[in-house]
């Protein structure tokens, strides 16, 4: 079957790989059609993502059909239309019998490679096989279409998490740095926690655009002043709620210096260095910060407020390639980001 | 000044009652703008509210202008627009200083009498004394009209309050008996909770009408079998959340009937009688269930949601009369339900 | 092997019954060496407990060596020394996915038959076979004995689950209603949610002295007057949280009138009728109630209290018989309430 | 009358100053019986507390009699016994309405100056002058000693802060970092909250040894390889829950490292530098962490855990000096950390 295999010196191509078989009692076969490119796919290639190593084959953004079931698995029959997480969890470990299933030993994210496109083959491919099918996949509801259950497994689980991890209370004022795909998440999650006003921040026209399209005031970066801009906004009080989905040493001080006394952050960004932060006043300033990848269990929520219309993630996606054009797809999506949100693979 | 002044015989009647005075420094006066009927007026008025006797100005729902500030007041000057909350709190009584001001000793909705129209001179006149104003008093924005502003202090209150309670999480069903003005202020609210969907219920076309623009989809007590048809709408699930509104025993009898395993129940209708309560299934079944009164002192943050246009309280609106016109008005409020949800009296 | 097998005419009898034997891959095999007698051991010899039916081997809370490992069990060996829950849960189901064990759908307390003793042979007997044992089973550390453990997967959970959904906050006045197994279980269990004094209720010499020694003051029903006791011991002002742990209208009746403005209420005790309850006053009062079953999850944390001496279960042993002599033992059990708590069986 | 002043060079003297009258209707004028040294009182002393100056009488733990009261005071008469809050708040800012205490912008810590020994006169006197004294006072049970009621304004309701914020949950291995009077509060707190273990962490002898009457297991930071011990100590895993109360950078980087996977932080020393922080870790490991001064609004709980000798405070005073003596005892306090935790000075 044709794969979109990560090779070494920064790029992808696409290779015929033998198609997956079911190995554990566990799994199931998926027959993907449709898979999306994240941005860690993106850190993928510049080999700054630990244990993606050349080979592999990647994506773990992605709905299919299933194909095959292990014996041992309850909920999904062949022919069950599915979103699956971008991460898998056993279950029955110490973290998983907690609900902290990002923190899986066995699966999980940085467990024990149990990623798709790390430990596990990616599906940016025709099949892919998902173990502990049980825990890690969803049905899709009849009125959902493909192209936007497939963020619920992973963009939309995050950005979700990061507003709720956020404490997010009625009226409350949350800025949110950085528009992509997670940024948008976290903006589209914010309205269902009762948020009175967003303000998001970034530096692409585009982005800031789908922003105001999903209620939010904007700053742009391009004008400086980030943070002044944002004090003036709030009469000087600074935000209830901010939320950083950029990875970015400045974001992250200038989140910092708009978050008021008392206030919430959530940083779901991922950052490839340490960072300086001000504890001498962080700590008189009274600031709670959660910091954590998304708890991918919310998924029938999230695909029950999809199905309801209560949230509309059409507008991420921006382009549409057939898989063999992944080669295409990843030169805009790496280079073109004042064009492209969500680009969607389809086998 | 003309007032609203309960009489003997289950009726009230415009009289000539003298304009207030501030009494303590922490007192304002306030011209009155606006006032909203209230269903409990109409409990008044059968006398069925203790406390609450002939000879009183009635009215606890109401907006207008800062005539006159106590020498303490902090937060208030004259001409200031205002929202009040229905019932006052001192601020510093045991259950104040522990956040529960709607149990309040001094005040407080039944603890000694500082409810407007029961201790307290209300509100259906031309000006109103409004005791501990910095407690209980909330400045109108600019871009938010009297007529959605009077709610802030009662009727929005207490059904955000049902719903938060309730603890709706994302994609949840809520199921909310009674389409009356509490009814509807908790369907609207429940969307700020992150509510999947809301099957709203009652016996009047025209608040079925409204609870469907809001976004519910409804059930015609008219039609019976209402638990029958809940539990084939939710695939026999039943509702996650169920909120009591209506404070009708066969209502909440439904309401446990429908209420799924493990969920939570939110009890704000105002009931005349015991209920008997199927313990023998309830502790199997597992139902958790809020019952009280509202926290007014979410004045401030359903105000931002008014003002971000967040919520849209228009809709509760239907009639509009000259107080001097109050008892018209009362006529039809207590008479032509199916015709009216809240009306408005104006000084 | 010998069992406890429920026999006609309210009573039990020892049998020669078949040793169980693996059935499903998630399945082990315990050899038990304690188990305990359960007030709803005696409600299933009654007759009065749904679908339990003479000819099952009865008994539910227990511990014993892992003597037999189906294939799919990740986290058992043979000769592991472990704690079982009660009921059984699959872990897949909907409610499983939301971590409402109790609720599972597969096996669960009332879900399809998955609770020892009901659908499942139960435990006082020489061995037992335990589904889903990944679940629902616990390791027992070196350093706490059986006679503690037995407790950890019923009613240890049963009453920490009360005082949990009770939500004790720090310096709470805590009234317990019933010092039984479960009482004196959420007894031990208010502490270490911060409360400042449990008041335990009950009418029996020994269970008031036992919760005496736990820490509580008490309160005697033989002397009437509960309710005005209760007032008088918290200055008129009633307790901050009730629990219910008796099943007793007349109780239930009392806790609502102890239970102060704005309380909070558990309610675990198993009823067998319905209870008249006063809406028209609950409302205006504010009162949040949980009824449920335990939520057996929490095993894991509950041992470790256990491990670390946080907390001392030996008080809740007071006899401890031969499996062989079982018929003496529920005589005891059923009629001399005033001696005896708990009893223990070892095959 | 004698206080404590802040001197130029480091050092304080007894100076004779006026009594305090009272100015505002909410004051009260407390007769102090009983005054604590505090750290913060230290960094005073070497000028690195922004807005503390030369000239002012220093101190804000502390207890006493009632000997004046304001005329809309209600909660206080003379000759009543009062503990008071380190920091006064208004009641009726933006903050306090939120119920976010500490961040009052008129009194509050950090808000305008009304602290006692920073804007507002200090309590290491014979007299002291208290604002909005129904917010920020409570009264002393008579089973109270004033040794442990001076306790329960400052270092109490911090410690306890920084463990529920820290959200301990039933069976959490919590560690402590810092052995000093916070530090040692939080710690008696964390088993308010269910703590299974608590690993405390300090470099002197008399400090460990109180934490381990306390029933912590102790790390002594001279023997090196504090996170080594700990990880070994927890067989790897790692602390649940970390609470920083030294402000140090060594021991915030240590505590990092220390604490799980998904796990929570409080910080509640006052550091004196930015840090720098392993963002790049810290989001794919998941760390929650709380930032923040003591809400001194839970006085009235704590207060009850004293009243119940639920928690024993007495094991913070390792001296007492009379007022005149108070250079002698800051010599002490600030030159034998390994002979001393909390020195009182009575007037």
């Amino acid at each position: 079957m044709n794969a979109v295999v990560l090779q070494e010196g920064n790029r992808i191509a696409i290779e015929d790989v033998p198609v997956p078989i079911l190995v554990d009692n566990q799994d199931i076969i998926v027959k993907v059609t449709c898979a999306a490119i994240c941005g860690s796919d993106i850190h993928a290639l510049h080999g700054v993502l630990p244990g993606v190593n050349p080979g592999i084959v990647i994506g773990h953004e992605f709905v299919g059909i299933v194909d095959a079931v292990g014996s041992d698995v309850r909920r999904f029959k062949v022919g069950d239309r599915v979103a699956v997480a971008a991460a898998t969890w056993c279950g029955t470990c110490l973290f998983c019998r907690r609900g902290e299933f990002q923190y899986c030993l066995e699966g999980g994210v940085w467990g024990g490679g149990e990623i798709f496109g790390k430990g596990l083959a990616g599906a940016q491919a025709e099949y892919v096989r998902v173990p502990y099918a049980d825990n890690c996949v969803e049905p899709i509801p009849d009125n959902v279409t493909d192209e936007e259950a497939v963020f619920v497994g992973d963009v939309f689980s995050t950005g979700f998490h990061a507003a709720s991890e956020a404490q997010i209370k009625a009226g409350d004022t949350v800025v949110i740095f950085g528009c992509g795909p997670i940024g948008l998440a976290a903006l589209i999650s914010a309205w269902q926690f009762g948020a009175g006003r967003v303000i998001a921040v970034d530096m692409m026209d585009n982005r800031l655009k789908v922003a105001r399209t999903l209620g939010a005031e904007t700053v742009d970066v391009r004008q400086g002043a980030v943070v002044e801009e944002i004090r003036g906004m709030t009469e000087g009080f600074g935000a209830d709620v901010v939320i950083e989905a950029v990875g970015n040493p400045l974001a992250l001080q200038q989140a910092l210096k708009v978050v008021r006394r008392g206030g919430r952050m959530s940083v779901v960004g991922l950052f490839s260095t340490a960072v300086e932060m001000p504890l001498n006043e962080l700590v008189y300033n009274g600031v709670s910060i959660y910091m954590g990848l998304g708890n991918l269990s919310r998924m029938p929520a999230l695909m029950r407020l999809l199905s309801r219309q209560r949230v509309d993630l059409k507008c991420l996606v921006t382009h549409e390639f057939p898989l063999l054009e992944a080669e295409a797809a990843y030169r805009i999506f790496a280079e073109q980001k004042e064009k492209c949100i969500k680009i969607l693979l389809k086998p």
